[in-house]
């Protein structure tokens, strides 16, 4: 089966990388997708906007019962995944600002770079602990993913990659995502890594 | 496998009467469970107290973005499961005070009952589209399922049927639970119909 689903084969992944179930996604979704002939086409968004200011809700981390449900339920995953975080639960989240911007400014300019970029950070934050909210630290996850520090300087300088994540947050509420991880297959939305079953289906079996 | 998951074969289900993944939850639980030789109890609750006033967030309903996807995940989910919904989403809901209540009345004084007409109610909602929050409709569905309407009368009369739906509020509070379905075995909570795989597994392989 390939891309039957959507107008074409490519499920959309949007993630905050300060979102511990977006990071967990993004182990298994390229391959879940290659599995049924899909690409993915990988989106950072800031739930700050989305979830703070669009919905008006405060960040899960700071919701009553919603806050210990959810780091139980991101334990339990990962125990049933073999995944050990290093970064514990409860702390506050690192400013996402600088890896986002990395992150679409390569999508658009360097975009071989992008995912391996995405995926150190990821990685540097939620395995190794690292405040990637530093902007050296954030620089130095891109310049281990092949991305050329000295052009991202200028575009985080000039605003041009605040531009591009401010563009990209704003796409995602347009197309309706609101939380980490979100998934799109053509205009069928999927919400939470527990959705990864279904849309494995939708992929497989939809649309229905 | 029997019971291993928790400290007795019991998978509990806590539930809104208006909450229309509670109702799709109520037409697999019973069954999922006692394939893994557990049996259930069902608790309503009233999510205007555990998401409105202990979480301090909007119903569902009335938050952006996420009550449009609510809407076509419920939707998708009918399609998949052959269900067809006689109530149309964005209505205001129905009061659901008198069927919490009549249910845990039910509960402690006629148990056998309680089940039976909890699926009445379920169903004069979700199916036939009627106003479960009129007292009468409500007891129609208590008398269908085997109740004896007098004495329902009398114990929501005397405040008595209410005095237990705001203990089994309360109490699902303590226990964690804030929306509709939810979960629990032990104390290992499962929130939302996507959860309902996972909680096989648990029940089967678990805990982990």
């Amino acid at each position: 089966m390939t891309g039957d689903a959507g107008a074409e084969p490519v499920v959309h992944f949007y993630f905050d990388f300060i979102s511990p179930f977006g990071y967990l996604a993004s182990l298994r979704i390229d391959e879940l997708a290659a599995r049924h002939g899909y690409r993915t086409q990988w989106h950072s968004f800031l739930t700050g906007v989305t979830i703070m200011k669009v919905m008006g809700l405060p960040p899960v981390p700071k919701t009553p019962l919603k806050s210990a449900y959810a780091q139980r339920d991101a334990r339990r995953y990962c125990r049933r995944h073999g995944i050990e975080l290093g970064r514990a639960f409860g702390q506050e989240p690192a400013n996402p600002l600088p890896a986002g911007r990395i992150f679409h400014w390569l999508r658009a300019h360097r975009p071989d770079t992008a995912k391996p970029v995405a995926r150190n950070l990821f990685h540097a934050y939620w395995i190794e602990d690292r405040d990637i909210g530093d902007l050296d630290v954030a620089l130095g996850c891109a310049q281990a993913g092949g991305a050329d520090i000295a052009d991202l300087r200028a575009a985080l300088d000039d605003g041009s990659a605040a531009a591009l994540l401010r563009e990209a947050t704003d796409d995602a509420v347009a197309k309706g995502v609101f939380g980490s991880p979100f998934f799109r297959v053509g205009d069928e939305p999927f919400f939470g890594v527990e959705k990864m079953e279904l849309l494995e289906e939708w992929l497989q079996q939809g649309p229905w």
